[in-house]
């Protein structure tokens, strides 16, 4: 690397200049401030673990993306985060356990060894909320309107929000007798949504007619509401798991179409994202116009039995800096004060007290200490301190 | 690792709960606030970059405590961040150049890979500003004073405050012709305060007997500002950068004696913290009865070369968790308020604008989600929603 490029950044690996960062920073205020008011608790956890901590099952995905290194004290593996819902469980299952409901919060970096989409970032700034200890579909609907507020926060207009089931398809998947293996490949075809492909499969690996039956139209069951209806409909007589996850997206549906009726909510029957860590609703935000997901999540019951506790659990996640990037935030506050150089004044303890009031009132002072050097700071400031009759006033610089 | 141990966290890697983490966070943001006020604008480097840019010069400390990965994208080796200075060093010289005073600061994680001092933590939350840009001693004095009102923000009640000048050891050095082996070895017995041990070995290393003579005496000139006064009279004839040091000192001195009486003063001639790329004044901030600085800074002029652009160069920084535990913030607001589950109500809906109106005020509102089970959760709430006469009010729990 010569001189001149060491300033060069790693492929997908950004920094946020200023401002860009005074609105991530405004908009990681609103977000914190709006969990804290639903109850929910700000945890801090470490940007790093052993990788035993952080890999406890919640796909192959987190483990691939996870930056390994050796510890130099215990010898033994750290990772350096790449998701902090297992820090979350983690925390709830053994560092602050509740006895009912535990609501945390919480937002810093995280690190991909890989980008996961073509130009995504491998340094996500994430902030989410998780809900442990509650199994109710109020849960569920706790979740997914705060997950829904954070982008009204964000300032993103038209929010999609997609509901899915995990137990949809694994309930087909195991009337259809499918092993581990076979459930993998099929869920892989369901996910690059290749209905002929899927067809084709499911003809020439299950056996059972009416299992095959009902995994040929799970590809076809996505839309608006209606398509629950028609889900009851085609799927009549299916196990009782996928009955139930019907009726459950049903209810969800009703309240948050009460509670946000602006949001268009949309139904894939077929989504399996995470479905081997994911155990009932899944769910993600879109906004026309960009193609992955704002936040997504799901519930993921059972996660903190590998600390020893296990717990119902569902929350969802986001990257701040997307969010900033994709919603209409707040303008950040402009204008400024110049104050002179202070070495060259007889009435320095008094410029001082001045400078210091107003800074206490919230205003941005900042001393002129480069002369006519200072050509940026004259113009971010649009006032300025001058001494006039014996006081310090500010005035316009226009 | 069994079941059982997997929630441990490594050596010197801590987690921040609720109780903690939310006077982290309130502190984080007035700081952020009181730079904001002096001009300093928030920077968010990242977490990882290549090492060639991470490891620029600033101590072998740094390039110790960086842990390592290879980048699975580009095949080099990148550096987790164990110091955010050299970012802002870069950022200014490439990314967010300004002709004149060029005014950041920074809130973010760094991690080392062995703790520096004993018991001390591997996941500091350094928090800084730096200013790039301006020679003259009113930038150290700017810098100095910022990092004092940071201590005086987080509630810190008697601070004492070490000031150095690293042209004092290297111009005494370079009177001596110690070459850079020998300037090592001296520096090290410098800063291990062993006066005999320096002595002994200025007695066999250095030939010049006037330069001798002077650093000798160098382990004594500490204290209050007396010593700047002794030092004049001890050193005199000493080269004319000791002798501006001294005066830069003592300008100094005056300054932050006039804006911060209740500070207490102290000189160390013989400070020789990073000398190695230190070029100027060096500062640092204690309380009585904790052993570390709370925060230390000095002047690192030219650090930007590296990226192509030299610049003067001042700053300081902190770990924000350390200064919360030793500062007396401000005790977190208590209080929430228990809405009902809304899942068995007849007016859910008149209950949810209640509850959003409440929360757009700041109110914490908590929704009883697991009916008994809450224990923690009925604690916590000082008020609840009750269904009144025909409308949703807020009632005491007392």
């Amino acid at each position: 690397m010569t001189q001149a490029d060491r300033w060069m950044l790693p492929d997908g690996i950004a920094e946020i200049l200023p401002a860009d960062a005074v609105q991530v920073e405004t908009l990681r205020r609103r977000l914190l401030d709006l969990y804290h008011c639903w109850g929910y608790e700000l945890v801090i956890p470490p940007m790093l673990e052993f990788t035993e901590s952080l890999l406890i099952g919640m796909g192959r995905d987190v483990d691939l993306s996870t930056f390994k290194v050796t510890d130099q004290i215990s010898g033994r593996t750290l990772g350096i985060r790449a998701d902090i819902t297992p820090q979350a469980a983690r925390i709830d299952a053994h560092s602050f356990p509740r006895a009912g409901a535990n609501r945390l919060c919480y937002a810093g970096h995280v690190l991909y060894t890989r980008p996961r989409t073509a130009m995504g970032s491998r340094a996500p700034f994430q902030v989410g909320a998780e809900l442990f200890g509650v199994d109710s579909l109020n849960g569920d609907i706790e979740v997914i309107s705060l997950m829904l507020e954070s982008l009204q926060v964000a300032g993103v207009e038209r929010i999609h929000l997609d509901l899915g089931h995990v137990a949809i398809y694994r309930s087909l998947a195991e009337a259809g007798g499918l092993d581990e293996a076979k459930r993998g490949a099929l869920s892989a075809l369901l996910q690059s949504k290749a209905s002929a492909d899927v067809r084709r499969w499911v003809a020439e690996n299950v056996a059972d007619p009416q299992a095959a039956a009902w995994l040929q139209v799970l590809p076809g069951l996505a839309g608006g509401l209606e398509c629950l209806e028609r889900a009851g409909t085609m799927l009549a007589g299916a196990p009782a798991a996928l009955r139930g996850a019907l009726t459950d997206l049903r209810q969800v549906a009703d309240a948050l179409r009460g509670r946000y009726p602006a949001v268009e909510l949309f139904f894939d029957l077929s989504e399996v994202r995470g479905y081997d860590y994911e155990t009932g609703l899944v769910f993600a935000a879109y906004t026309p116009g960009h193609g992955q997901a704002l936040a997504n999540g799901g519930r993921y019951n059972g996660i903190g039995a590998v600390f020893g506790r296990s717990r119902p659990a569902t929350g969802f996640s986001s990257d701040l800096v997307v969010l900033n990037t994709l919603g209409n935030g707040p303008a950040p506050s402009t204008g400024a004060i110049l104050a002179p150089d202070v070495r060259w004044l007889e009435d320095a303890a008094g410029l001082w007290r001045t400078v210091r009031e107003l800074r206490a009132r919230g205003e941005v002072v900042i001393a002129a200490l480069c002369g006519d050097m200072d050509s940026d700071l004259h113009a971010r400031c649009d006032r300025e301190l001058v001494f006039d009759s014996g006081s310090w006033v500010v005035k316009s610089r226009d």
